[in-house]
């Protein structure tokens, strides 16, 4: 039997979990703070009776491991964090949660489940029961994984460094699996072989000149000159730099420098982030940036060197050729004209590969639409696609249905292709 | 007599002006705020029992009249207020005032004369008595100008606005005469004709883009790097628009955009300050200004026209050729080689014209030393001027001898020039 | 029967092609002068005793027709023309020819072929023969058509202009097609579904300043300044302003203002080249660079507006998605694993399509390789690919085998796959 | 006798020279071809049997020497070359002179005295005669140097260099003068203390990129970028980094980069000129350069380090402080109101004080006027004094008179300033 067809053998009512969605959606943690929804998660995976669960991985991480016979290991994982966004849907189950953003710092912010990682982990644990209703149908191991802090772009990288694979001893997988929902029409898939997610680097740099009065300009090295010198130079790395078929971007998305109009100052800062396709770019664009904003403290006569700190940092997510075409001929067969093979790239980043990539592991991530069918068809119609709020809008809320039950299949469509049949 | 000879005939003894002196010193009051400045040197000033007093003109600003016979009216013109800024100088009657930057708002400063304007009330004061005493050897008539909020250049003109001429009938003078203390030796004193002080003019400049994600930024306009296009595009304004002997200065003092590396926003403001040597100059740059912020908004694709917002205004400091000649052959004769007739222009700006050009009337301005001689004759020594600390600085207090002597005295010539002989 | 079956009816010796090749080689013609290559190629195609065969159209242009019965009409297209380069292959076929560019210019140039065009010509004259012999197999109207003048990109133009589907009375295809050899591995053919080459649009600038000496700037309008920030500031279109996944350049290949270096001059010519994937970018590229042109002479406050010339325009080739896919079909069946359905898109451009799209047909174009398979593979081995000259280089020549046989193959495959089945 | 007084006891009749003049005029000679004009010039010179005549002093230069006594020894200076202009201004002695530019270069140039040396030449001659004929009222030593190539700045240091002071053994000047007529009302003369006319630079750099197709700008280092890159920047030197009140100004007069629009060229070069009132700034400036553009060069990963090569220097022309105001007392007492002691600087350059800082003597430099006394009144009348045709204009050309009588007597007024008293 094709992975599909072992599916339709054990039906899952996804009743409860649309209740427990709309739990999660109303009680949203914000990243690093995951408590609630980590212990939620816990105890219904714990209830199926099947898994063994490790908690406390890299933070409020979790997994659970389900032991099924001979075979290869599997890593299904979701991500569980949300976001400082203040909910205008005007759902029912809409958040109305605050947290303080790092407990005890008074700074506290309005939380919501702007970028679905709520559907993610209720599709994760109706995967999980499914695929233990199915555990006659497959052997080898399952493990279901759920990642803190994907946000900041750390959580992955957490339970790596919190022994994941070493103290916790989790089994290290054959073949790591994610999903994200995105402004897709509910009901379809979208995978793509090599890179389907960009790296994004974040960085800080601080540019030194000399301040003086400004009406007395060659007393002093104007850092605000320096500063534009820099972002106008800036734009040759993408313009003329990195491959025009690597979709990279450089943006200089803040720049701060002094606080009178007839004073120099001492110095500025950018806030610069990047995107690329791959390691090599992003190590051409790191090494460009650096090498301009050097070049042009040197033409400036800057006092002293630059200051790179760099702020954020996710990997690039490249799909697996040959995983992602076996499950390109799995994910056609069950979505039939609702799965796209070659569904664009896109410069939004993630961090799930971490958990493959640090042990060499392949892996494949893919898309899976959240936007109301209706809302979409009719969008298409009247041209307004672009008007539908996306991830990370106040407005984004995805259809409960079909939205989960295509999230749920493709994740048990992917267990089981790589873990029934001989291979 | 020359007016040299006549006032050898009457020395006054500066001793109490010394003391009066260090208390204006002590006690400096904020722009807007002098009221306490100005009630002291008004008080002063009436104990001489000569004065026609004329208070609260443009805020604290008072003049006092001495009608004196026939003859031509001259205006002698000291500026009040002090700077937001921590005196450092260790002296024993540094100022250690606070004030509310307007009061009521909660914004407390320190205070300090930084800039000598109480050297130039008790110059005045001082000249004022010597003038008094001497009033058998001239004729005409003398005013004596105290004036407020110097430094954010509003203060000529709200006396002005508020009627100095009109409602309060201060007679407009012939010849209108001021004069700054500087970083220059004491007991020297320096003018030129025409352009001595700059114009100087700050605005914000607000620039429009679209915000959006920093991985898309073909659905954004980049207001970032629109800003940093005006700020390099601004430098050809000096470099290759103004004369070159005009000396102007275009400085981008501040420049603010964006809050996150990742996310391009919407707009972004920049401070600029220029200095001019002459109002088509002036008028020159500002054209300019707004011609290349414009098309540079015309060139990134702006939304919005940029907004200009002018925050500071002080017009050129000019000295009238001839009367400017007149007091060259005085001072010559007074000072000797202490008096430079062609002392350096500078970028520096001062609003004491307006008292005279708003009236058409010539006036001249002056710039006289107040740095201790022995400290400065090892400065020049030791080929270190640039350390001894000037206008502005929390360091800057002038020598009070010879420094006041040669005020009073550049004061009383300047008077006794236009209002002797029988022109 | 497939058409890979049916071509393997009937195999044509390539002996006498392959001399034929080697006298294109070495006897090129300047685009616009394909006179002799013309004339040898249209009598070639005349001793095959089957075509209907109209010349000079739109120059040096011709199209045979061989009309075999009813169905589809299926036109191939080879181009004809040469290049100003100096060949340096050392063959013993290499190109000794010089040719005036221009008749009677007086500017002679050698020239070589170096771009593959001969190979072009041979395979589809070899394609001919083949299909001629297998016209029992297959239904329909052939047309094979050679163009002049491919390298200014105004060859299909100009036929088209010059009334191939009107005066000439060619019958209009229902599929056009096209190949062009690479700097692949010889023996292999790439497609892609979509846009396989890019639209290329080149044009001159002319930026007005007001000349003047080089002391006196504020005399002038400088026009080095000028372009200097047009420069820098058209950048930002493919950095900020296309979509990066588009793959755009925007090129300032040239660069000329002024003699001395101490005269401002009146003007600067800038030379642009810019690619774009489909006709929207094409034109929000060329819309970008007038805007960003234009502002930036207000700007400066040129006294006149910049002067646009477009210089050369090649369309965007985009390869019918349907038509490609039945393509990719046949191809896969035949050169197996060779074939590539997913070949690169390439920033290099062509006019081929203008041949379909004048008319709305839809076409196809692929690359077949050149490169003599050892020395692929050696270079693969060595990591030296880079090394082996491309297209337009004086040292590239393809590997005459298996280069035209896949050629022919390739051109004879695509005609049969649309002129058999009763469609 | 103030040298006013002695000067009016031997009025010349200037009639000759006037004849003289239209000579010089009508056959000018190019820089380092004036073998014609020195000749001339010499063999008047000896007429006048008086002085000792050394020629082909640094090319067509020669000096005569007047020994007259004991005392100073004051050398007065006139160049002689033309420029490769068309005369246009009918008058009926207009020059219709072409020469070769370097002999034997087939570069044929009209030949123009548009810069008026050709008055320079004949006002010398004048003086030397007049100071003859009043040998008996003086006593000293007076040197009269015809200057050869001073357009291009090259023979004052000609001189030098072949040893003017060495191997010729002219005897070191105590002071040196010299003049140009300039567009000022004819019968005025200027001066002005310290730095009257600009150090002028001259160079060429080239940057090197690395060429590639315009369609593959990753493949190669965009020279033509940085050579913009290169040009915004340098924007800053004169705008930030020079003080203010130097009147510095940075040019960049050519910029040329490749051929082809769709041609990325491998290197680009400027032509730069800028001007200085003093060494300290030309050092600060020529040290800026440098620094900014090689720091471009790094900034765009540039492949070689730029190549600067000087084409032009001029040193700045400094009038010694004490020699120009006993000059000031002088020409006040003889020129009257027609006199001006604080003409403006410029920022054209000459090559005339090397004659005497090579040997750290003092020196000093005027200027008369040359524009015919109605015409000018009527300019000013009509505020349209910026269409007189200034030098280097095909247009311009000095009135005869005043203009001469001017220059001759500014020439002996400066000689018997310092060569009677007995300082």
């Amino acid at each position: 039997m094709t992975p599909s067809e072992i599916l339709a053998t054990s039906p899952l009512d996804l009743a409860p979990y649309e209740d427990l969605y709309r739990h999660f959606h109303a009680h949203p943690d914000l990243s690093k703070q995951e408590k609630a929804t980590s212990e939620t998660a816990a105890g219904h995976l714990a209830r199926l009776d099947a898994f063994e669960i490790h908690t406390h991985i890299g933070g409020y991480g979790f997994v659970g491991i389900l032991r099924n016979g001979p075979g290869k290991t599997v890593l299904l994982r979701a991500d569980m964090d949300a976001l400082p966004v203040q909910e205008v849907t005007g759902l029912p189950y809409a958040s109305k949660t605050t947290q303080e953003r790092g407990i005890g710092s008074g700074d506290v912010k309005p939380v919501m489940h702007a970028c679905g990682h709520d559907m993610h982990i209720t599709c994760l644990l109706a995967a999980a029961e499914t695929l233990v209703r199915l555990r006659h149908a497959w052997s080898g191991t399952l493990l279901v994984l759920f990642q803190p802090d994907e946000e900041r772009g750390e959580g992955a990288q957490a339970m790596v460094d919190d022994g994941l694979y070493g103290k916790h001893n989790i089994p290290v997988p054959d073949y790591a699996f994610g999903q994200h929902v995105m402004r897709l029409r509910a009901g379809t898939v979208g995978i793509r072989p090599g890179t389907i997610m960009a790296a994004a680097d974040s960085m800080k740099i601080k540019l030194y000149g000399r301040g003086g009065h400004g009406s007395l300009p060659h007393q002093t090295v104007d850092p605000v000159l320096l500063a534009a010198n820099v972002v106008t130079r800036l734009q040759g790395i993408v313009s003329r730099e990195v491959n025009p078929s690597e979709s990279a971007v450089v943006t200089v998305g803040s720049l701060h420098a002094g606080e009178a109009e007839n004073v120099i100052p001492d110095e500025a800062e950018l806030g610069i982030d990047f995107r690329s396709g791959n390691l090599e770019t992003r190590q051409q664009i790191l090494s460009a940036i650096e090498r301009v904003v050097e070049a042009e403290c040197v033409a400036s006569g800057s006092p002293r060197k630059p200051l790179f700190t760099h702020t954020r940092r996710f990997p690039p997510t490249i799909n697996d050729t040959s995983v992602t075409a076996k499950l390109a001929v799995s994910f056609h067969e069950h979505f039939k004209d609702h799965f796209d093979p070659d569904t664009p790239r896109t410069n939004v980043a993630e961090d799930f590969s971490t958990l493959a990539t640090c042990q060499a592991r392949p892996s494949a991530f893919w898309f899976f639409g959240g936007i109301d069918t209706a809302q979409w068809d009719e969008a298409v119609r009247t041209d307004s696609l672009d008007e539908i709020p996306g991830n990370h809008s106040a407005r984004f809320a995805p259809a409960i249905q079909p939205t989960m039950r295509t999230g749920v299949d493709a994740l048990c469509i992917a267990a089981l292709t790589f873990l029934t049949g001989g291979e």
